[in-house]
Protein backbone atom coordinates (compact mmCIF):
# COMPACT_ATOMS: atom_id res chain seq x y z
CA UNK A 1 0.00 0.00 0.00
CA UNK A 2 1.41 3.63 -1.18
CA UNK A 3 1.35 5.54 2.00
CA UNK A 4 1.35 9.30 2.88
CA UNK A 5 4.61 9.44 4.07
CA UNK A 6 5.71 7.12 1.25
CA UNK A 7 4.45 9.95 -1.39
CA UNK A 8 6.20 12.32 0.85
CA UNK A 9 9.80 10.89 0.66
CA UNK A 10 8.91 10.39 -3.24
CA UNK A 11 8.43 14.17 -3.36
CA UNK A 12 11.21 14.83 -1.41
CA UNK A 13 13.31 12.62 -3.67
CA UNK A 14 11.88 14.32 -7.09
CA UNK A 15 12.32 18.11 -5.42
CA UNK A 16 15.99 17.10 -4.74
CA UNK A 17 16.77 15.99 -7.76
CA UNK A 18 15.27 19.11 -9.52
CA UNK A 19 17.95 21.07 -6.72
CA UNK A 20 20.37 19.22 -8.29
CA UNK A 21 19.27 19.38 -11.70
CA UNK A 22 19.33 23.49 -10.98
CA UNK A 23 22.56 22.81 -9.55
CA UNK A 24 24.32 22.33 -12.50
CA UNK A 25 22.91 24.31 -14.86
CA UNK A 26 24.20 27.06 -13.00
CA UNK A 27 27.90 25.74 -12.59
CA UNK A 28 27.40 24.56 -16.42
CA UNK A 29 26.18 28.12 -17.61
CA UNK A 30 28.97 29.79 -15.60
CA UNK A 31 31.82 27.46 -17.68
CA UNK A 32 29.93 28.06 -20.56
CA UNK A 33 30.64 32.18 -19.60
CA UNK A 34 34.47 31.00 -19.37
CA UNK A 35 34.62 29.69 -22.30
CA UNK A 36 32.70 32.24 -24.31
CA UNK A 37 33.82 35.24 -22.68
CA UNK A 38 30.16 36.19 -21.85
CA UNK A 39 27.77 37.83 -19.76
CA UNK A 40 25.81 35.14 -17.77
CA UNK A 41 25.56 37.12 -14.74
CA UNK A 42 22.23 37.57 -14.91
CA UNK A 43 20.74 34.90 -15.95
CA UNK A 44 22.82 32.80 -13.08
CA UNK A 45 21.54 34.99 -10.75
CA UNK A 46 17.64 34.19 -11.97
CA UNK A 47 18.48 30.63 -11.63
CA UNK A 48 20.34 31.13 -7.92
CA UNK A 49 16.84 32.94 -7.00
CA UNK A 50 15.12 29.97 -7.93
CA UNK A 51 17.90 27.29 -5.80
CA UNK A 52 17.24 29.58 -2.65
CA UNK A 53 13.57 28.74 -2.90
CA UNK A 54 13.86 25.39 -4.00
CA UNK A 55 15.91 24.93 -0.69
CA UNK A 56 13.53 26.54 1.36
CA UNK A 57 10.72 24.11 0.30
CA UNK A 58 12.85 21.30 0.91
CA UNK A 59 13.43 22.72 4.04
CA UNK A 60 10.07 22.97 5.08
CA UNK A 61 9.00 19.61 3.55
CA UNK A 62 11.50 17.70 5.73
CA UNK A 63 10.73 19.81 8.63
CA UNK A 64 6.89 18.71 7.94
CA UNK A 65 8.31 15.36 7.38
CA UNK A 66 9.84 15.26 10.82
CA UNK A 67 6.87 16.47 12.60
CA UNK A 68 4.18 14.15 10.66
CA UNK A 69 5.76 11.71 10.47
CA UNK A 70 8.71 10.75 12.99
CA UNK A 71 10.78 8.79 11.03
CA UNK A 72 13.34 5.96 12.29
CA UNK A 73 16.60 4.72 11.12
CA UNK A 74 17.08 4.40 7.11
CA UNK A 75 14.43 7.24 6.26
CA UNK A 76 15.21 9.20 9.16
CA UNK A 77 18.65 9.24 7.74
CA UNK A 78 17.15 10.55 4.28
CA UNK A 79 15.66 13.28 5.57
CA UNK A 80 18.70 14.39 7.51
CA UNK A 81 20.81 13.71 4.85
CA UNK A 82 18.52 15.73 2.57
CA UNK A 83 19.25 18.61 4.83
CA UNK A 84 22.87 18.72 4.47
CA UNK A 85 22.20 18.18 0.89
CA UNK A 86 20.57 20.90 -0.15
CA UNK A 87 22.93 22.88 1.82
CA UNK A 88 25.96 22.00 -0.11
CA UNK A 89 23.52 22.57 -3.55
CA UNK A 90 22.97 26.15 -2.48
CA UNK A 91 26.73 26.68 -1.77
CA UNK A 92 28.08 25.45 -5.25
CA UNK A 93 25.11 27.90 -6.51
CA UNK A 94 26.64 30.62 -4.67
CA UNK A 95 30.17 29.87 -6.51
CA UNK A 96 28.90 29.52 -9.42
CA UNK A 97 27.26 32.79 -9.42
CA UNK A 98 30.79 34.19 -7.84
CA UNK A 99 32.29 32.87 -10.79
CA UNK A 100 29.71 34.57 -13.39
CA UNK A 101 30.46 38.00 -11.56
CA UNK A 102 34.19 37.77 -11.98
CA UNK A 103 33.79 37.15 -16.03
CA UNK A 104 31.40 40.22 -15.69
CA UNK A 105 33.71 42.57 -14.28
CA UNK A 106 36.68 41.22 -15.72
CA UNK A 107 36.88 38.87 -19.06
CA UNK A 108 39.72 36.72 -19.09
CA UNK A 109 41.20 33.97 -21.29
CA UNK A 110 40.05 30.18 -20.96
CA UNK A 111 43.52 28.67 -20.39
CA UNK A 112 43.87 24.28 -20.81
CA UNK A 113 44.72 23.70 -16.70
CA UNK A 114 41.09 25.38 -15.81
CA UNK A 115 39.40 24.11 -18.19
CA UNK A 116 40.42 20.58 -17.47
CA UNK A 117 39.67 21.79 -13.61
CA UNK A 118 36.12 23.13 -14.46
CA UNK A 119 35.97 20.08 -16.31
CA UNK A 120 36.62 17.41 -13.36
CA UNK A 121 34.51 19.61 -11.33
CA UNK A 122 31.13 19.56 -13.43
CA UNK A 123 31.46 15.92 -13.79
CA UNK A 124 31.74 15.49 -10.01
CA UNK A 125 28.83 17.68 -9.60
CA UNK A 126 27.24 15.55 -11.46
CA UNK A 127 28.20 11.72 -10.33
CA UNK A 128 26.79 13.34 -6.99
CA UNK A 129 23.62 14.13 -7.68
CA UNK A 130 23.77 10.91 -9.88
CA UNK A 131 24.88 8.74 -7.05
CA UNK A 132 21.90 10.40 -4.74
CA UNK A 133 19.40 9.38 -7.63
CA UNK A 134 20.50 5.97 -8.12
CA UNK A 135 21.67 5.82 -4.53
CA UNK A 136 24.89 3.99 -5.56
CA UNK A 137 27.85 3.64 -3.03
CA UNK A 138 30.04 2.86 -6.36
CA UNK A 139 29.19 6.30 -7.92
CA UNK A 140 29.81 8.36 -4.42
CA UNK A 141 33.04 6.92 -3.98
CA UNK A 142 34.06 7.92 -7.65
CA UNK A 143 33.34 11.55 -6.45
CA UNK A 144 35.41 11.34 -3.58
CA UNK A 145 38.81 10.31 -5.56
CA UNK A 146 38.08 13.00 -8.11
CA UNK A 147 38.39 15.24 -5.47
CA UNK A 148 42.26 14.72 -5.32
CA UNK A 149 42.52 15.66 -8.84
CA UNK A 150 40.71 18.60 -8.95
CA UNK A 151 42.98 19.27 -5.45
CA UNK A 152 45.92 18.79 -7.53
CA UNK A 153 44.81 20.79 -10.49
CA UNK A 154 44.11 23.59 -8.33
CA UNK A 155 47.97 23.57 -6.76
CA UNK A 156 49.07 23.78 -10.66
CA UNK A 157 47.10 26.62 -11.50
CA UNK A 158 48.15 28.67 -8.04
CA UNK A 159 51.94 27.73 -9.35
CA UNK A 160 51.13 29.11 -12.64
CA UNK A 161 49.80 32.24 -11.24
CA UNK A 162 53.03 32.64 -9.26
CA UNK A 163 55.02 32.13 -11.77
CA UNK A 164 52.95 34.44 -14.45
CA UNK A 165 52.90 37.06 -12.28
CA UNK A 166 56.69 37.03 -12.07
CA UNK A 167 56.66 37.48 -15.90
CA UNK A 168 54.04 40.24 -16.52
CA UNK A 169 52.69 42.00 -13.37
CA UNK A 170 50.78 43.91 -15.13
CA UNK A 171 48.48 41.61 -16.04
CA UNK A 172 47.67 41.28 -12.16
CA UNK A 173 43.97 41.50 -11.80
CA UNK A 174 43.46 38.72 -14.72
CA UNK A 175 46.06 36.47 -12.89
CA UNK A 176 44.05 37.06 -9.32
CA UNK A 177 40.85 36.72 -11.33
CA UNK A 178 42.08 33.32 -12.95
CA UNK A 179 43.23 32.34 -9.41
CA UNK A 180 39.97 33.01 -7.93
CA UNK A 181 38.05 30.98 -10.46
CA UNK A 182 39.90 27.77 -9.76
CA UNK A 183 39.45 28.64 -6.00
CA UNK A 184 35.59 28.42 -6.73
CA UNK A 185 36.08 25.44 -8.76
CA UNK A 186 37.67 23.54 -6.25
CA UNK A 187 35.38 24.75 -3.71
CA UNK A 188 32.57 23.31 -5.55
CA UNK A 189 34.70 20.38 -5.99
CA UNK A 190 34.46 19.93 -1.90
CA UNK A 191 30.68 20.22 -1.78
CA UNK A 192 30.66 17.46 -4.76
CA UNK A 193 32.34 15.53 -1.91
CA UNK A 194 29.99 16.64 0.84
CA UNK A 195 26.98 15.53 -1.04
CA UNK A 196 28.70 12.08 -2.12
CA UNK A 197 29.89 11.50 1.63
CA UNK A 198 25.86 12.51 2.52
CA UNK A 199 24.62 9.82 0.30
CA UNK A 200 27.24 7.30 1.35
CA UNK A 201 25.52 8.11 5.07
CA UNK A 202 22.06 8.22 3.95
CA UNK A 203 22.58 4.55 2.88
CA UNK A 204 25.24 2.82 4.99
CA UNK A 205 24.56 4.73 8.40
CA UNK A 206 28.57 5.64 8.45
CA UNK A 207 29.29 9.22 8.17
CA UNK A 208 33.33 8.88 6.37
CA UNK A 209 33.63 12.73 5.30
CA UNK A 210 34.70 15.82 6.98
CA UNK A 211 33.17 18.79 5.44
CA UNK A 212 34.85 21.67 3.95
CA UNK B 1 9.32 19.03 36.12
CA UNK B 2 12.59 18.10 34.65
CA UNK B 3 11.61 15.65 31.70
CA UNK B 4 14.52 13.74 30.04
CA UNK B 5 13.66 15.89 26.85
CA UNK B 6 14.10 18.74 28.77
CA UNK B 7 17.93 17.08 29.82
CA UNK B 8 18.11 16.10 26.22
CA UNK B 9 18.03 19.69 24.88
CA UNK B 10 20.18 20.90 27.64
CA UNK B 11 23.09 18.85 27.01
CA UNK B 12 22.68 19.92 22.57
CA UNK B 13 22.61 22.78 24.27
CA UNK B 14 25.81 22.94 25.75
CA UNK B 15 27.43 20.71 23.31
CA UNK B 16 26.88 23.63 20.73
CA UNK B 17 29.10 25.86 23.23
CA UNK B 18 31.89 23.40 23.72
CA UNK B 19 32.06 23.45 20.00
CA UNK B 20 31.61 27.22 18.86
CA UNK B 21 34.37 27.70 22.03
CA UNK B 22 36.34 25.52 19.81
CA UNK B 23 35.93 27.37 16.87
CA UNK B 24 37.12 30.80 18.51
CA UNK B 25 40.18 28.77 19.62
CA UNK B 26 41.31 27.54 16.65
CA UNK B 27 40.49 30.87 14.74
CA UNK B 28 42.31 32.84 17.55
CA UNK B 29 45.21 30.45 17.46
CA UNK B 30 45.29 31.19 13.76
CA UNK B 31 45.51 34.91 14.14
CA UNK B 32 47.78 34.36 16.33
CA UNK B 33 50.23 32.29 13.47
CA UNK B 34 49.79 35.63 11.82
CA UNK B 35 50.70 37.86 14.35
CA UNK B 36 53.43 36.37 15.60
CA UNK B 37 54.57 34.55 12.82
CA UNK B 38 54.87 31.26 13.70
CA UNK B 39 53.88 27.78 12.77
CA UNK B 40 50.99 26.67 14.80
CA UNK B 41 49.51 24.50 12.36
CA UNK B 42 50.17 21.34 14.32
CA UNK B 43 47.81 22.97 17.44
CA UNK B 44 45.42 23.93 15.27
CA UNK B 45 44.88 20.05 13.55
CA UNK B 46 44.57 18.92 17.17
CA UNK B 47 42.02 20.68 17.74
CA UNK B 48 40.16 20.33 14.20
CA UNK B 49 40.10 17.00 14.77
CA UNK B 50 38.21 17.80 18.39
CA UNK B 51 36.29 19.72 16.49
CA UNK B 52 34.98 17.21 13.89
CA UNK B 53 34.69 15.01 16.83
CA UNK B 54 32.16 17.17 18.11
CA UNK B 55 30.57 17.65 15.62
CA UNK B 56 29.43 14.16 14.92
CA UNK B 57 28.40 13.68 18.72
CA UNK B 58 26.11 16.68 18.17
CA UNK B 59 24.70 14.92 15.38
CA UNK B 60 24.26 11.27 16.91
CA UNK B 61 22.25 13.78 19.57
CA UNK B 62 20.09 15.27 17.32
CA UNK B 63 19.74 12.51 16.00
CA UNK B 64 18.29 10.87 18.87
CA UNK B 65 16.86 13.54 20.29
CA UNK B 66 14.76 13.31 16.62
CA UNK B 67 13.70 9.43 17.37
CA UNK B 68 13.01 9.28 20.53
CA UNK B 69 11.21 12.56 21.47
CA UNK B 70 10.09 14.07 18.33
CA UNK B 71 9.89 17.43 18.51
CA UNK B 72 7.58 20.09 17.52
CA UNK B 73 7.17 23.51 16.71
CA UNK B 74 10.05 25.72 18.64
CA UNK B 75 11.91 22.73 19.74
CA UNK B 76 12.06 20.93 16.40
CA UNK B 77 13.38 24.23 14.87
CA UNK B 78 16.44 24.09 17.79
CA UNK B 79 17.38 20.87 16.57
CA UNK B 80 16.98 21.74 13.24
CA UNK B 81 19.50 24.70 13.61
CA UNK B 82 21.67 22.75 15.73
CA UNK B 83 22.20 20.62 12.43
CA UNK B 84 23.23 23.99 10.23
CA UNK B 85 25.03 25.56 12.88
CA UNK B 86 27.06 22.37 13.18
CA UNK B 87 28.12 22.41 9.87
CA UNK B 88 29.15 26.40 9.26
CA UNK B 89 31.17 26.11 12.95
CA UNK B 90 33.03 22.87 11.15
CA UNK B 91 33.81 24.77 7.92
CA UNK B 92 35.09 27.87 10.47
CA UNK B 93 37.51 25.07 12.05
CA UNK B 94 38.92 23.85 8.52
CA UNK B 95 39.26 27.40 6.96
CA UNK B 96 41.24 28.61 10.19
CA UNK B 97 43.48 25.58 9.49
CA UNK B 98 43.72 26.70 6.04
CA UNK B 99 45.19 29.69 7.20
CA UNK B 100 47.41 27.82 9.32
CA UNK B 101 48.44 25.96 6.33
CA UNK B 102 49.40 28.77 4.13
CA UNK B 103 51.87 30.16 7.14
CA UNK B 104 52.99 27.39 7.84
CA UNK B 105 54.12 27.19 4.24
CA UNK B 106 55.03 30.82 3.67
CA UNK B 107 55.13 33.25 6.22
CA UNK B 108 54.11 36.73 5.55
CA UNK B 109 53.70 40.19 7.26
CA UNK B 110 50.91 40.83 9.35
CA UNK B 111 49.71 44.35 7.44
CA UNK B 112 46.86 47.05 9.20
CA UNK B 113 44.24 45.83 6.71
CA UNK B 114 44.35 42.28 6.77
CA UNK B 115 44.79 42.79 10.89
CA UNK B 116 41.45 44.99 10.91
CA UNK B 117 40.00 42.26 8.86
CA UNK B 118 41.29 39.64 10.98
CA UNK B 119 39.67 41.30 14.56
CA UNK B 120 36.32 42.31 12.60
CA UNK B 121 36.27 38.32 11.76
CA UNK B 122 36.97 37.07 14.98
CA UNK B 123 34.50 39.26 16.48
CA UNK B 124 31.53 38.43 13.80
CA UNK B 125 32.41 34.47 14.81
CA UNK B 126 32.42 35.35 18.35
CA UNK B 127 29.26 37.25 18.35
CA UNK B 128 27.58 34.17 16.09
CA UNK B 129 27.94 31.74 19.02
CA UNK B 130 27.00 34.63 21.75
CA UNK B 131 23.98 35.06 20.21
CA UNK B 132 23.16 31.21 20.07
CA UNK B 133 24.08 31.38 23.95
CA UNK B 134 22.02 34.22 24.59
CA UNK B 135 19.46 33.21 22.46
CA UNK B 136 19.78 36.81 21.09
CA UNK B 137 17.94 38.40 18.43
CA UNK B 138 19.67 41.91 18.61
CA UNK B 139 23.20 40.26 18.45
CA UNK B 140 22.21 38.44 15.56
CA UNK B 141 21.26 41.30 13.33
CA UNK B 142 25.05 42.80 14.49
CA UNK B 143 26.90 39.84 13.15
CA UNK B 144 25.03 40.37 9.44
CA UNK B 145 25.70 44.30 9.73
CA UNK B 146 29.14 43.12 10.61
CA UNK B 147 29.39 41.12 7.26
CA UNK B 148 29.43 44.01 4.75
CA UNK B 149 32.45 45.64 7.02
CA UNK B 150 34.67 42.14 6.37
CA UNK B 151 33.21 42.55 2.48
CA UNK B 152 34.39 45.66 1.98
CA UNK B 153 37.98 45.10 4.12
CA UNK B 154 38.33 42.11 1.16
CA UNK B 155 37.92 44.11 -1.31
CA UNK B 156 40.49 46.68 -0.25
CA UNK B 157 42.58 43.63 -0.01
CA UNK B 158 42.25 42.31 -3.67
CA UNK B 159 42.83 45.98 -4.88
CA UNK B 160 45.90 46.46 -2.38
CA UNK B 161 46.89 42.96 -3.78
CA UNK B 162 46.51 43.90 -7.52
CA UNK B 163 48.49 47.11 -7.24
CA UNK B 164 51.34 45.73 -5.00
CA UNK B 165 51.96 42.89 -7.55
CA UNK B 166 52.36 45.52 -10.56
CA UNK B 167 54.96 47.06 -8.08
CA UNK B 168 56.77 44.14 -7.14
CA UNK B 169 56.02 41.07 -8.84
CA UNK B 170 58.98 39.26 -7.64
CA UNK B 171 56.94 38.86 -4.30
CA UNK B 172 53.74 36.87 -6.13
CA UNK B 173 53.90 34.05 -3.83
CA UNK B 174 53.73 36.18 -1.00
CA UNK B 175 50.50 38.27 -2.49
CA UNK B 176 48.63 35.44 -3.53
CA UNK B 177 49.02 34.09 0.53
CA UNK B 178 47.97 36.98 1.88
CA UNK B 179 44.90 37.09 -0.70
CA UNK B 180 44.23 33.20 -0.26
CA UNK B 181 44.14 34.47 3.09
CA UNK B 182 41.97 37.33 3.15
CA UNK B 183 39.32 35.22 0.93
CA UNK B 184 39.34 32.64 4.31
CA UNK B 185 38.53 35.52 6.67
CA UNK B 186 35.83 36.48 4.04
CA UNK B 187 33.96 32.89 4.39
CA UNK B 188 34.71 32.48 8.02
CA UNK B 189 32.74 36.07 7.95
CA UNK B 190 29.69 34.34 5.79
CA UNK B 191 29.68 31.08 7.93
CA UNK B 192 29.43 33.38 11.27
CA UNK B 193 26.57 35.08 9.26
CA UNK B 194 24.82 31.57 8.80
CA UNK B 195 25.14 30.97 12.47
CA UNK B 196 23.54 34.18 13.04
CA UNK B 197 20.26 33.67 10.95
CA UNK B 198 19.90 30.02 11.97
CA UNK B 199 19.92 31.54 15.31
CA UNK B 200 17.01 33.85 13.93
CA UNK B 201 15.14 31.04 12.16
CA UNK B 202 15.23 28.94 15.51
CA UNK B 203 13.93 31.85 17.59
CA UNK B 204 11.27 33.59 14.48
CA UNK B 205 10.62 30.58 12.57
CA UNK B 206 12.03 32.74 9.60
CA UNK B 207 14.62 32.18 7.93
CA UNK B 208 15.83 35.38 6.73
CA UNK B 209 19.24 34.25 4.93
CA UNK B 210 20.89 33.41 2.07
CA UNK B 211 23.94 30.93 2.87
CA UNK B 212 27.20 31.20 1.05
Amino acid sequence: MRTFFNTQMEVLNSELIKMGSLCEEMIELSIKALQEHQDFYKEILKLETQLDRQERNIQDLCMQILLQQQPVAGDLRKVYSALKIISDMERIGDMALDIAKIIKESPLEYQERLENMASATVEMVHLSIDCFIKQDLSIAHSVTQKDDVVDKLFYQIKQDVIAGLSKNSQESEVFINYLMIAKYFEKIADHSTNIAEWVEYSITGNYVGEEE
